[in-house]
Parts: C-alpha cells; structure tokens; sequence
C-alpha cells in the first residue's frame, strides 16, 4: 500500500516491442529495424504496412496483393456515412465525427484481427475527407481503388487526383509519423485490446486519445505562429515580445528528445522538396524566416538550452503546402498513426497479457452510512 | 533501456485515488469511504453518483437536483437511436452496439466535464435496453423521468416498470461493481482523458476495453454452468467430471482477492431476499445446490486453497433474477462502472498528468532500404 507512485506512469517500461525504438538521447527513432529517415521518404505507405503488419518489407508480389485488400477495404458502410452527416449537421469537432465513425467500422463484418487492421487504415481517409467535405456542404465523394494510400486521402479531402509531389508530399508525413513508441493513444488501444477486446473497439479509443491536446503532435498552433505574424520584418518584434511575457514557441523543443527530433529533418527535406516544386513560394519563405528569428531568439534568451525546431513546425509547414486546413492536421496525424495503433494491437493479441495497473488509495475508509433524513447540506 | 519491463503493469502503482480501494489481502472494497457492505444495500445508484463526483453522500435537497439533472439527459439524441436501428440490422454485439451509440452522446451539446459525466451516466440505460428491443424487433420505449436510474434501466429493457424488490435488487448491483480500482476499463479512461481528452471519448474507449473476454466482471459463464447441469441432483457428477478434466469452474476464485470477495456476500444477500419475494424459487434453489456441491468438491480436489463463490456466480442470479439474459450482463456491468469511469475521468482531469509509459525495443536497428525491385520474396 505504500508503493511509490509512478505519476503518469513516467519511466515505467509497460511492455516490449518490435515496432519501434524511440531514444530521446540520441535523437533517433527506428521503425520496425528502419531508422525513420532511411524509410520514411523512400518507402510507400502501403510498403510500411506490410512492414509493420509482417515485420519485413513485401516483395513486389505481396506488394500488390496487400494494396489490393487494402484498396478493396477503403469504401465505407453506410452506417459510418450516416453518422457523419448527423455529425455535420451538429458541426461536431472533426476528431469527435472520426471516433464516432471509426467505431461503426464492425458493422457488417466478422471480427477478426488482420481484417480489422486492413480495415481501419483503408477505411480512415475517407473517414476524414468525407466529414471535411460534408462539413463544408460538399458531398463525399466515391473510393477510387487505383490510387496509393496517400494519394487517396488526397482526393478525398480535394475530390481531385494529387500530383506526384503532392502524394510523395503526404506519403513520407504518414511514414514519419505512423508510429512513436508508447504515446497515450497507442498505449490506449494496447490497454484495450489487452482484454482480448477488439481492434476496431481499440483504434476507436486511440482516435479518442489523440485528441487531447496533450497528446502532442498536433501541429496547428505552430503554424498558427507562422501566419499571425505574416511577414518577416514582423518576425522579431513577434518573438521577442511573446519570449519576454514568458510563453512558449509552438514548434519549437520535444518532450522526448533532448537532441534534434530525427522526424524534424525529414519533413523539413519534404517540405523543400515540395515547396520548390509547387506551393506557395512566399509562405515557405516566410515560415523559414519565422524559424530563423526564432531559433536565434531564442538561444538569446534560454543560453544553454537545445531548443530545435521540431517536427510539428515541419509538419504544419507541409500540410499546409498541401492544401490541408489546420482543422484537418490532428485527423491527417490520425490516418498515420492507424498504422501503428493496429500494429500494436496486433503485438499486443500475439504476445500480451492484461495490462491492469494498481492504484494507490488516498481517501477516507470506513464511514458509516448515515439515512437521507438524517443529513444535512454539506 | 535495459530496464525491467513490467508486464502488464503489474504492480505498478499508476495513480493515486479517492474513490476506491482494493484490498485484496483482506477482502475489502472500500468505495469513497465506505464500505462496499455498508453502503450498496442501503443507498440509492443517485446517493452514490453523488458520492463519487462530489466527495460526499448528498442532503435531499442536492439529491433532487441530482435526480432531475440525471433524469433529463436520459432521452437518447436521435444519432445514437440512429446508428442502434442499423446495428440491430447487422445483427451486431451488444456492446459493439454500446460503443457507437456512446460515442454519440457528444452530439448536439457543448463538452463540459460535469455535463458529459451526467449525459454518460444518464443515458447508458437507455442505449442498452432500446438496443435490446431494437435487436428482439421491439420499438424502444420513451425515457421516464420519474423514476430512479435502477428502475428505469429495467423499464428501458422490458417497457414495464419494475416492482419495488426488482428494482432495489438491481440497484445494490449497480452500487456494488460501480468502481473497482484501476481495472483495464477505468484504467483505459483515464489514459484517454490524461490527454485532456473528453469524457464521452474515454467513456466510449471504456465500453471498448470491458467488452473483452479478460477484463473480468463478466458472469455469462457462472450462469451457463447452472442451466447446464439443470437440476441439483446432476450437481455432483457435473463437476467432478469437470474437475477430473481439469477446467476451471466459472464462479469461483478471484485474481485479485485472496480472501473473500466482499461483493460477493453482497449479491448473496440481494439475490437471497430478492429471490424470497418474487422470482423464481427453484432456480433459487439449483443454484445454491450446485453452489454448494462446487464448495465441497473443490475442497476435496484443490485441498488448501481458497476458492470462494465469487461475485460473478450471485451477479449471474441475480440478473437472471430480474429477468436480463446473459447477452446483457456485461452491458448490465456497463450501467454500473458507467459511473465509476466517469468518476475517475473528473478526478484525472483535476489531478492527473499525460499517462505515458515507456517500451522496450526488442526489433532489428539500422537495417537498410532496399528498393522494390531489388527484393526477392521472403
């Protein structure tokens, strides 16, 4: 009874794992025997998939036929549709209309782990296309089963086919991010699915985890710095106020890493690479301005700290570069991460046994039940 | 990260709380200061919401309020009746159907923590017992304000309103499982909310986690083992046959109490005087039988150890009392924990920080991208 608390469970090692391997010390994160920035820009999404599901990358064979289940699982039932309107109508958070549609992903289906995972991260982009367009009184439009995974999640969103750049754009953001260790809402579905629940009961917890806004990884308010600020002249004024009342940075210094976050430089690469070749030029030069004063100011200001940009800054630079509204950054993180909270899930079912912490009582014990007439107003 | 990793968490103390104790040593359950024993005969399901989100039991004056504020949120909002029409079409389980419709309740209102709390709690009677109808092609029936949460749930399930021992034997159920520490359900709760998440998302991720086979609580099996064997004097060779082969008797034993399990005399009780007033004696009866054939044959077969009558073998005569069938004893327990998981969601909102652990990596590093056309299948 006197066990120390392990608040939040920090430092606790939970389970094992041969997903991923996040060391903050190093700045380095491993994907399934990858490290991110080997895998991340040169690999479909489809081909991490594979990875992740079966622990090594597919031939050109199994390639083909893991694209066409998943393709073939992209459409959505017309429960989850439903809710989706009925959400629209409320305006209901786009988080809130991805849980509740994400949970009808049983219906009209056997349960069954692999096709459970297939399903989730087939059926999520038009999960968050279809809400965004219903929200902004367009209608959904059809699954194209031709197009990658990222690419698909594109034209869901726009009702129109990407460029290569565009896709390729999208494709390294969801490798980068579609796992990162225990986070709260992979930890979540492993909690879950510890019972010997069900894949599409813990996907729908994670979505639900995601979005707190302590989850990290959401990139919106970094990006909201970027565009308040507006111009490059106004860069430093900007910072050096908001550094001298004491407020933090969006984008800027990780929780987990005390050196560079390796998925910094691989959306900042993507993002380059893209904004060179189509987007709006002047907003990634302002953004890169923005970065400048701030990581200038900021050594100023905090001497002696590492505080880099991090991977939400390159984040919100590259979504945004896509075309994707701030609305829509937290449910993209979504249809990434699905990989990994499937992925666990899947670990999980194989080697887990029921994740079921203690806890530590701190209230009163043995009160005496007292009758309603012989109580007074507390 | 050559830490120890805690399977399971086992041990692990992840939190601290005022709302419930598990002492599994001397068989005590202690719910906000009282007893399990002293307080779910006597109290009324709203006195012990009351308890669990404010602190204290309530004077009658803040009891009525309660009551009318709980009984107000129990109509469901019609996307929740919506997505239960089209789950009852699939034929889907239960507590599938439970999962959608909870993740609902976000619809239509404003997320406020004390709100979603009474929403959550308020309408679960309501999305089990139309589900219920829905599936056996019965029209639900209309939520009443009038009467007290235990007694509208039976109304909800069989459209009748209950007799006063009908409803006071299912309310001492509610009371008796509406917390028990950190178990994976509550726990899965709070890692959600940790996020500063909502209360309707971890809810609904709570209802994903006690749907799984090893999350406990559930008494369908006890059950099934009386109505297998059928009448008393099959008791004896029923169970040696079934001891001789091995198996475990469902009913008996529990992983966290080594002594008696307090809510096990509990529902003794309830199910003993509920059973002397109205339902059906000879099953009454069988069931002591074969009770106390299992007693006796356990000790002969198991000598030393203790393996009492749990709590799920009197919750499964219980309900089955009351008229539910096995397929809504665990979305039963739902109604129960309901208030429980929000309880601890209000409490981590208030004192808790991100649940985060940490894993281990025990995958391959630094592998090297190979393109496509240059792997061979594995």
């Amino acid at each position: 009874m006197n066990q120390a608390v392990a608040q939040g469970l920090d430092g606790v090692v939970a389970a094992s794992t041969r997903l991923s391997l996040v060391d903050g010390e190093q700045g380095r994160l491993v994907l399934a025997g990858y490290d991110v920035e080997e895998i991340a820009p040169r690999a479909s999404f489809e081909e991490v998939c594979f990875l992740f599901w079966q622990g090594r990358l597919p031939a050109n064979s199994e390639l083909d036929l893991l694209k066409e289940r998943l393709a073939r699982r992209r459409a959505l039932p017309p429960a989850a549709l439903g809710i989706l309107r009925e959400a629209a109508r409320s305006r209901a958070p786009v988080m809130d209309a991805v849980r509740m549609a994400v949970s009808t992903l049983s219906l009209g289906r056997e349960e069954e782990p692999g096709d459970d995972a297939l399903t989730a991260v087939a059926a999520i982009p038009c999960i968050v296309g279809s809400y965004w367009r219903l929200l902004n009184d367009r209608e959904p439009v059809p699954a194209l089963e031709e197009l990658g995974h990222a690419a698909h999640f594109l034209h869901q969103v726009f009702g129109e086919i990407p460029s290569p750049e565009q896709a390729r754009g999208l494709e390294t953001y969801l490798n980068t991010v579609c796992d990162h260790g225990f986070n709260a809402s992979t930890f979540t579905a492993r909690v879950i699915v510890s019972t010997q629940s069900d894949i599409i009961s813990a996907v729908t917890g994670a979505v639900g985890a995601l979005k707190g806004p302590l989850h990290g990884g959401a990139p919106g308010p970094a990006l909201d710095m970027v565009l308040e600020i507006g111009s490059p002249d106004r860069a430093d004024a900007f910072i050096t106020a908001k550094l001298s009342r004491g407020e933090r940075l969006m984008g800027f210094g990780h929780r987990v890493y005390r050196v560079r976050d390796p998925r910094a430089d691989i959306l900042a690469a993507a993002a380059e690479r893209f904004y060179t070749t189509a987007g709006d030029r002047e907003m990634y030069q302002l953004a890169r301005a923005v970065e400048s004063t701030a990581l200038r100011l900021l050594a100023e200001h905090k001497p002696g700290r590492r505080l880099d940009t991090n991977v939400e800054f390159y984040t919100a630079l590259l979504l945004h570069g896509l075309g994707l509204p701030t609305e829509l950054f937290t449910p993209a993180f979504a249809v990434g991460r699905m990989l990994g909270w499937t992925a666990h899930c899947l670990e999980q079912l194989k080697d887990g046994r029921l994740i079921r912490p203690q806890s530590r009582y701190v209230g009163e014990a043995g009160l005496r039940f007292v009758t309603l007439d012989q109580r007074s107003v507390g």
